[in-house]
């Protein structure tokens, strides 16, 4: 396999030019110009075909989604997604595949305007591993260590669409043809909340991306920040197709430990609550107060006001 | 598998802590703190098992190269390396195997001070992928791009070894037994050429690391720069056990197509030769002089002042 060749042909014709880019793909390194007074996020993530997505998933959906989940990380750090670097490791050399791929990764990318400034193609069972960088004023970022006893906990989006339709695929459900292709469309096509990120920035005390379902990612938050939590199920933002498909148990379970929704969730102070939800609101961002921050150091939940044991074991990979 | 488990136990205990890490290994992204004054590269290379390395190789050099294959691009720039973001694919969780495997990359990484700032863990066909990062005074750096007609084309150590290593594995050669250790090691744990790259970038015109072989690589120089090469066969540097071991024919090509060196390649003008030479034997690396650009747009060699004709294709991996 001509492995420069591929790189070439497939990635170097994308259209954005960032001028902090001082030399792009193609040589041994990139070359990123200095920046002042800001920070730089890094995040990576690995797609292995089989574990995170079907083998058989359209090569654009696996471009899209490798880019996705990585800014999402961004979204989740209140930073600006600038620079990705691309690994690809492919059974076989198949133009089509590549051309559709690629679309995938480039049409994230133009929309945000990042761009690829290096990568490896090589030959083996495929998976893509991304690494993305973003750009933050100096000292202003979100993690997951800032959230307090009394803060407010809210999620952006709907819930759950992603899982249901892993359980559609695996077999598990059965869901009405009219909504399979909606929430297909939300497995393959996540939109990572860069915008919603860049917006909570000047409002949230800690955030994170929902990849790994809301037990599993609100378990990060407090351990990061040695705090509890307490979720108000009656609350949970769950999908239309998820209410009219599934019984509310089945629903909120979902919802709690499916995967891959890519929604943001993060903490609020009292004090920070309306300029949050007003500039959410200016930038179009639905969001949900689902709970609060307390100080049990456990994550409980409640329904009609009464306390509900759940299961605290998060999603990890569909074919687990 | 719990993927998160998994990183914590292993990769947070590093002993390099950099004061430009703001926010190391465990949140969504990690934060770098502003650099003035400087220029980022940012290289990625994965290593697929079966693929760039045979199955059966010790989990620590496995570990050690795919650091060593990344910091080896950063010294191609004259950069000195900061950051490592690792994406490790495991097919099960091992423990003996994580501790051995990240005792080669840590070992690296204390040496040249580089922390690792991130990664993902994932299930899958064993492979590696390490986004390295470096560090250049801002506008200082070496690409493959700067070479001139008259240049002189130098290379750092001894070329063959790891090429004749991977023969040997392969049943292609028969080496003597007190030899084998010897050039498995050279396989197994390259020493990326980090000072050499730093010295050499306030002298080089153009430079790449001996990835895929002299006249793979050499070729790269020439295309970025636009220019050709000839190589005098006699001045190669052939490593002792080459010798020893090969026809001369035989090691000459193994040495210009076998890959997995490292060694720099690098271009050099009249002017600069003296400051680098003295430069480099202060530093204690041995470099050869092993031709000159010319504008011929292809790459010649001559041996004995005459003119050989040779075959151009590089090496790529073992497995091919």
């Amino acid at each position: 396999m001509k492995e420069f060749e591929l790189i070439k042909h497939f990635f170097t014709k994308q259209i954005v030019k960032r001028k902090d880019v001082e030399l792009g793909i193609g040589d041994d390194c990139a070359v990123i110009a200095p920046i002042e007074n800001q920070n730089i996020v890094v995040t990576t993530d690995t797609l292995v075909a089989g574990v995170h997505f079907p083998f058989n998933t359209c090569p654009r959906a696996i471009g899209h989604k490798a880019v996705a989940v990585n800014l999402s990380d961004i979204a989740a750090m209140g930073a600006k997604p600038s620079w990705l670097s691309l690994a690809l490791t492919l059974p076989d050399v198949d133009e089509a595949w590549l051309s559709e791929f690629s679309e995938g990764v480039f049409e994230l990318c133009e929309f945000y305007n990042v761009e690829l400034i290096g990568g490896d193609t090589t030959q083996g069972p495929l998976s893509i591993t991304i690494t993305a960088q973003g750009l933050t004023p100096k000292g202003r970022y979100l993690s997951r260590g800032g959230a307090k006893a009394g803060d407010w906990l809210y999620v952006t989006g709907e819930l759950g669409d992603a899982a249901l339709a892993l359980q559609q695929i695996t077999g598990k459900v059965e869901i009405d043809e009219q909504f399979v292709e909606v929430i297909k469309n939300k497995l393959d096509y996540p939109k990572p909340r860069v915008l919603a990120g860049q917006t909570i920035r000047e409002y949230a005390s800690a955030a994170i991306d929902l990849s790994d379902g809301v037990i599993a990612d609100l378990g990060h938050i407090c351990q990061a920040s040695n705090v509890g939590a307490n979720i108000v199920l009656d609350a949970l933002p769950l999908s239309t197709i998820m209410r009219d498909c599934l019984l509310v148990d089945d629903a909120i379970n979902l919802a709690l430990s499916g995967g891959d929704d890519y929604e943001l969730l993060f903490t609020v102070s009292e004090d920070n609550k309306v300029g949050m939800e007003t500039a959410l609101s200016h930038a179009g961002t639905q969001v949900t107060c689902i709970g609060q921050i307390n100080t049990s150091q456990t994550i409980s939940t409640t329904l009609n006001n009464k306390p509900i044991p759940i299961n605290t074991a998060g999603f990890e990979h569909f074919n687990e």
